[in-house]
């Protein structure tokens, strides 16, 4: 065991980084821990078949009777996301904003988590006191309402951690970012800021949410006698409250479409995020009431997920929309990083079916870009600098700009998940690393997938597989049945009938070369079997399937 | 048999469009049919473990007598690379210019159709007789060297194909795009252009290629200390030429790794296109005689493509180049879609080890934007526009575009592959289809594996497979042996004993079932455990693997 000095904060990433967007850090000073965030992320190209990726929680577990508590953000998937599952095994209070909370309500009550789970919702300027630390909640803009940041008062100084931020001085709903608090306690003296990377390699300041706005009553405007179909993400609820006051100051009723647009609607209009005007919001079943020019559908699919309405209206697969020649749809979001390709094929789609697809100057990011960045390190004036959410290159392109404030590179750290980061005003380093990791979750399995699987499920989907199967003589060596050959995913078999037959030929002369060498180990005969198929198979064809002999004895 | 109307051009795309990429496009006037292009394309996402896509060529195959040559605009693999392929089929004359042929040639070597194929380079400004067609190849420009459109003369009028371009006015190697020949073409009257849509979503200008050398040069200057490693596309000849040309400047020595782009540059400089210094190219082994600074490493693996030299040496397991803190490296490219997390993958590990990266302004497209594609419009005022090139909604974008120009909506074609527009100054119309489809090469199997092949591979990919194997009594219904169940990539399976012995319990009681019920066919017992083994899967994992039940007989 190190030596720990007891006067130092201990900042701990639990996912993040090598696992993007599993945002869940851990704050731990003395016997008090905390952790800001349990989000999950979404699977790997390579992670085949799987739903979702959840963080490795084991530190939580050891530490648990220290752990005060899980103080959240923002309701976005990579930042609440986890909670279901980890909540199973760190059973502990969440503090988060009304919206945040709602959100996270809902997936609690799926999970059936509610009687279970200790909730508190904190006002913007409130504060916890969680063990040795207070936790101050303070206003930021972001593209879901009732983001925070996080200001953590420790016995060896504050940590601001902006969580997902943009500063936009005209927001939709509510106040724009609490500048004046941030400069406040700036002011007080910071011991580090952990702050939002996404956008850290984009030049100057992120625009408005109002902006788009604007560029909606402009598309309604020049749109008048065509049906409006918009995608969008369905937790920006100011990008919906832009969508429904367009549509009701050109007189269109508004039709809600996709699981996760309708539950979030339904939660931010309950708890006041959503101002709709009487009969202005329609069911999907009345929309044949409608002329298509008196009608606005808000939809989800903006990142061209196959199973999502508007992806299934593109394919003619949706059972109440069907795209006609004219239609105008507008994509209100940005292809997330890996979604570009998807989203051209609905685009296309579309397109090919007559609608006039609209994609610009539709959509503004909710993260901070360099400009932004450089406000909040200015206003916080921090002694250390980690910037936090992002992929390591963002984490880079924030450090180059804090360097060129003035703080020095031996007081910027880039943390990988695990590190565990000791700081106070006399100093600041790594010291340890502890567990942490990727559990993959598919179906009801929750980490019963592992790289194994992972391997074959890819070996599976490069070439296929074959199995080849006999019966033989108990004590004996005799082959009573088969050798048979059975493929999957590898050839079509009916126009591959000689390859087959030679495949055979192959596996019965390696047979009869083990009964001649009186080979009677079935490990040895399964590996000369595989081998010499295996020889065959990548000379003809040059594939390499999976070859799965398998013995059994009568 | 429709009547065709002998005094119309018939225009066929053969690939494209649905399948993106594959650049192949038939001419056909009475007896005569020429060929413009012969690309292959890239597999979707969906194409498990396919390695090329070719175009199915039956159309050119059922009308060989009529064939006369594949014309071709430039050396790009979605131009060329079907050419081995459909060779073999249809073995008509090729003719391309200079640097185009050289690349083809190199394709004939590997796979051995050097001496079976006829071949002819063309200059810019020449013409050649195809059947009653006459092919002018005309310069233009484009991110490989000796690219050319065609102006394609036929009795019912003449049609320009741009082929892929842009418009650079200072290119690096050679003219610029002859601009007075097309607008010389545009006065004797233009019966219908094809134009490269990819960038006319972009609007404005594409920078010249020369751009980029200053930003070479800036680069170099600002980073004399240490070692510059550039990723870019093994085929864009005159980014390599101004990466030398910056080497040359700075003193320092250039070495090429990667297969690709050693091969592309030995057939560039062979045919007078690269012009190196005496001594400025090393072999990759001098390296080390080198100090870092004196040195330049032009690399493939700009898109992030896992086994190139790039993601080698990101990933530490390429065999001569070791990534140091310091090292500058250049991304000399943008990702092409679909890329995109291949490529931050590669960024985010160079980073991690220290390198600085540099992927601003070090870049410029090969591919017109909005006002090089009206200048082209402009200069050739043609009768028809047939947008080519792209994926549909770039097409859409440029008949928007030609619209402007004041081309009537009803004489633009967004063709799909395999319509047939027929055309001449009295009309134009798609007035059939012909057989076209998408080829999937899979190691050296070309067309094997079609939709079913997929789909279990797709399946596979997801859930893995569970193979029921058990021996029966002949003549009886007894079991000898098993039933035994044998799994992979569905999961771990020592740490889901639990879950495959209740699996071998639900097989069993599937198969007294059947004996039972006195069930003696083999189809039907297998069903019976397949949805029973399946709906108890379903039921505890949420999961869908493969069940394939295999009955040997003794």
């Amino acid at each position: 065991m190190k030596n720990v000095n007891n006067s130092k904060l201990k900042i701990i990433p639990l996912g993040g980084l090598e696992q993007i967007g599993m945002n869940i850090t851990a704050f731990e000073f003395e016997e008090s821990i905390i952790v800001v965030d349990c989000g999950l992320s979404f699977p790997e190209d390579d992670m085949l078949g799987i739903d979702l990726v959840i963080p490795d929680v084991t530190y939580l577990k050891d530490n648990i009777s220290k752990v005060k508590g899980f103080v959240i953000t923002h309701g976005h998937e990579d930042h609440i996301g986890a909670l279901p599952y980890v909540l199973k095994e760190v059973n502990v209070p969440i503090y988060a904003t009304k919206l945040t909370m709602g959100i996270i309500e809902n997936k609690l009550k799926e999970h059936n988590l509610m009687r279970g789970t200790k909730r508190k919702v904190i006002k913007h300027g409130q504060s916890i006191n969680l063990g040795c630390f207070r936790i101050e909640f303070i206003k930021t803009n972001h593209s879901i309402a009732d983001a925070a940041a996080l200001a953590i008062y420790s016995p060896a100084g504050i940590v601001v951690h902006t969580g997902d931020f943009k500063v936009d001085y005209t927001p939709v709903f509510g106040d724009a970012i609490d500048l004046q608090r941030l400069g406040e306690i700036g002011k007080k003296g910071v011991l580090a800021v952990m702050c939002d990377s996404t956008n850290a390699e984009r030049k100057g300041f992120t625009m408005s949410e109002k902006t788009v706005g604007i560029t909606f009553d402009n598309i309604f405007a020049e749109h008048k006698n065509t049906r409006i179909i918009i995608a969008t993400f369905a937790s920006n609820v100011d990008r919906v409250q832009q969508i429904i006051n367009s549509a009701y100051k050109y007189g269109r009723k508004v039709v809600v479409e996709g699981r996760s647009m309708v539950s979030i609607i339904s939660i931010a209009a309950e708890l006041g995020y959503l101002n709709i005007p009487d009969k202005t919001l329609i069911d999907i079943e009345q929309l044949k009431n409608y002329p298509d020019e008196q009608t606005v559908i808000i939809t989800t699919g903006s990142q061209g997920e196959s199973m999502a309405a508007l992806s299934r209206m593109a394919s003619s697969i949706h059972k109440k929309v069907t795209i006609k020649p004219g239609d105008t749809i507008i994509f209100s979001s940005n292809p997330i990083p890996g979604n570009e390709k998807a989203v051209s094929k609905v685009i296309n789609e579309l397109i090919a079916k007559g609608a006039d697809v609209i994609f610009q100057d539709t959509h503004v990011s909710g993260h901070a870009c360099q400009e932004e960045i450089k406000l909040i390190y200015s206003l916080l004036k921090p002694k250390y600098a980690i910037p936090v959410h992002g992929e390591f290159r963002h984490l880079k392109a924030q450090a180059n700009l804090v360097t060129e404030l003035g703080i020095p590179k031996e007081n910027i750290f880039l943390m990988r998940s695990g590190d565990v980061l000791e700081l106070n005003n006399d100093g600041a380093g790594i010291t340890d690393r502890v567990q942490t990791g990727a559990i993959l979750v598919d179906g009801l399995g929750v980490g019963d997938v592992g790289n194994i699987v992972l391997r074959d499920r890819q070996r599976l989907a490069e070439d296929g597989i074959l199995i080849v199967v006999l019966t033989l003589e108990k004590y004996g060596n005799q082959v009573l049945a088969g050798p048979d050959i059975v493929s999957r995913g590898f050839v079509y078999v009916r126009e591959s009938e000689d390859l087959m037959d030679e495949a055979r030929a192959i596996i019965s002369d390696a047979l009869e070369e083990c009964m001649e060498k009186n080979i009677t180990d079935w490990g040895k005969i399964k590996n000369i079997m595989k081998d010499s198929l295996s020889d065959f198979l990548w000379k003809r064809t040059k594939r390499n399937p999976m070859i799965l002999p398998i013995i059994m004895e009568v």
